[in-house]
């Protein structure tokens, strides 16, 4: 396909790592920076990984709305906003909107597509689930710790919308799977962010190789995962959807990736030893509330997300 | 029954009130102190109680051991240590037993009786189970919150040593309950104490409300008590005592009862918050792998153990 113009917005690690493997792949990429954005213009973005380190020695960035604005508008506007940041989309979206520009959120929360849809009627939403392991590094520096795919569905579970998307992707290093339901896709997603983000976050900021070296750690993730898993297919059931995850399958899959994974520390709990706000509400209460709704028993779901509720409204970290 | 000689070592909240009590009601009492030596040599004892303030001021204390030996053997000893400081017990007894000294435990722990036992062998040995809510306050005070009997028990069930544990008591403030099953006592107490201590301690060093008020967090609460009462019935059946504990009576006793305890910290919780060691192996580890070696699942306990070992040895609270 001919270079796309692409834009990321709260471009964190996830939306920082895949925007700049877009610019790799040659397509015209500008960037929101804010912590990075003094680095990114003095020396440029840097990805240290295992697929090849990467520095884009001049990017396209911004640090305000109006500067990113400047650049014009854009086929695809990638956004890695923490799902608690959502409110600020339309102000920081609408100068970059085009009548068919495209909307990928890389973001956690098992609503984020619909809620982004309200917030940017009439588009095609798209939800992409990063099944990699990046962390922040110095500023301008992401570290691409972990290899896993870019799960991508379509709000709508159009195919002809997801092969749109498909072709945006070809030619870079991301390994891009294309999920047929959203719904599933979200669902099976949260089967490892609610175990290892939560327990992690409550064995006090531990990283993933605590949660799967400890039986009883292991077990509980085991239970969240087969909650998660239980959870959704209700919900896939309660949307006249035939597919279903396979609970045993996904269980022991993420259970043994994660074995493989070491010392990793999820989002939620680097956001939590750093004293800022959690995804409590996206990746927790909101998964709770509708199995609640569904008549799905999710004890261990409900017990990390009083928990980490109560853990970020201490306010003391 | 003429009053009798006792010394409280490890005279904390539980030791003291307890102590207190006895000398109010004319026993010959003395208590070990540390950290409320200072207050309690310049201005005696205080006891904060809707059941009646006390004051006992001139009360019969002690530093070291060398001195509390100075006052001579007594006919009862009880042990208000942490469980995590057991270890100390044949040095601070040895100087306080005659042959007839009996030995009341009123600590934490499933076995803690059997370990005294094995540590001053030859003695009888009572193990104490306080249904109270006391902490300490300033120095040379404790502040009793919450009122409960001082459930007693005898290391071999001996119906004639239990009434002479209840000659002691007769006459004080202290609500006695006799427990014909040692071990039937021990685990229902670790039904309050695994949920109330543990989930305190998780969500953050909360108070009992917070689990009691927060509905995953008791529904957590109430998982707990179910466990540990298979857990009690199948010690109690391979111990081949008829008796077992009504595991539907004591979790919902014990939830009525902690939601009416205000805002009350457990003594883990309080250990967490001032950064001491937290009594894991008595009141969680213990028990879990005694459900274990029964066949009885304890998932609730095993992640509450599994939970609190990891942020006690975090070292940084």
């Amino acid at each position: 396909m001919p270079s796309a113009r692409v834009a990321v917005i709260g471009a964190g690690a996830v939306g920082g790592y895949y925007g700049a493997r877009l610019a790799e792949a040659g397509h015209d990429v500008r960037f929101l920076l804010r912590r990075d954005y003094a680095a990114a213009a003095a020396d440029g973005l840097r990805l240290s990984s295992r697929l090849g380190d990467l520095h884009l020695p001049a990017p396209k960035i911004a640090r305000t709305p109006a500067q990113l604005a400047e650049y014009g508008p854009v086929d695809w506007l990638l956004i890695g906003l923490k799902a608690t940041a959502l409110a600020d989309l339309p102000s920081l979206a609408a100068p970059l909107l085009s009548p068919q520009t495209r909307v990928a959120a890389l973001m956690n929360g098992l609503t984020i597509e619909r809620e982004i849809a309200s917030l940017l009627p009439g588009r095609e939403i798209f939800g992409g689930m990063a099944f990699i392991g990046v962390n922040r590094g110095e500023p301008g520096q992401i570290l691409h710790l972990e290899f896993g795919a870019l799960n991508l569905g379509h709000l709508g579970d159009d195919p002809s919308q997801l092969a749109e998307a498909a072709a945006l992707w070809r030619g870079s290093k991301v390994e891009l799977r294309l999920e047929p339901s959203l719904l599933k896709a979200r669902w099976e997603k949260l089967g490892w962010n609610i175990p290892f983000n939560g327990l992690c976050v409550i064995a006090g900021g531990a990283a993933t190789d605590a949660v799967i070296g400890d039986p009883a750690l292991r077990a509980a993730a085991a239970r969240a995962i087969e909650e998660v898993g239980a959870a959704g297919n209700a919900d896939l059931a309660a949307d006249g959807q035939s597919v279903r995850i396979d609970i045993d399958s996904l269980r022991d899959r993420y259970l043994s990736q994660t074995a493989g994974m070491g010392a990793y520390r999820p989002s939620t709990t680097i956001d939590y030893i750093e004293g800022r706000r959690m995804e409590v509400e996206a990746i927790f209460e909101a998964p709770a509330r509708r199995a609640a709704e569904l008549g799905v028993p999710t004890p261990t779901i409900d017990l990390l997300a009083a928990l980490i509720r109560r853990l970020g409204d201490r306010g003391d970290r």
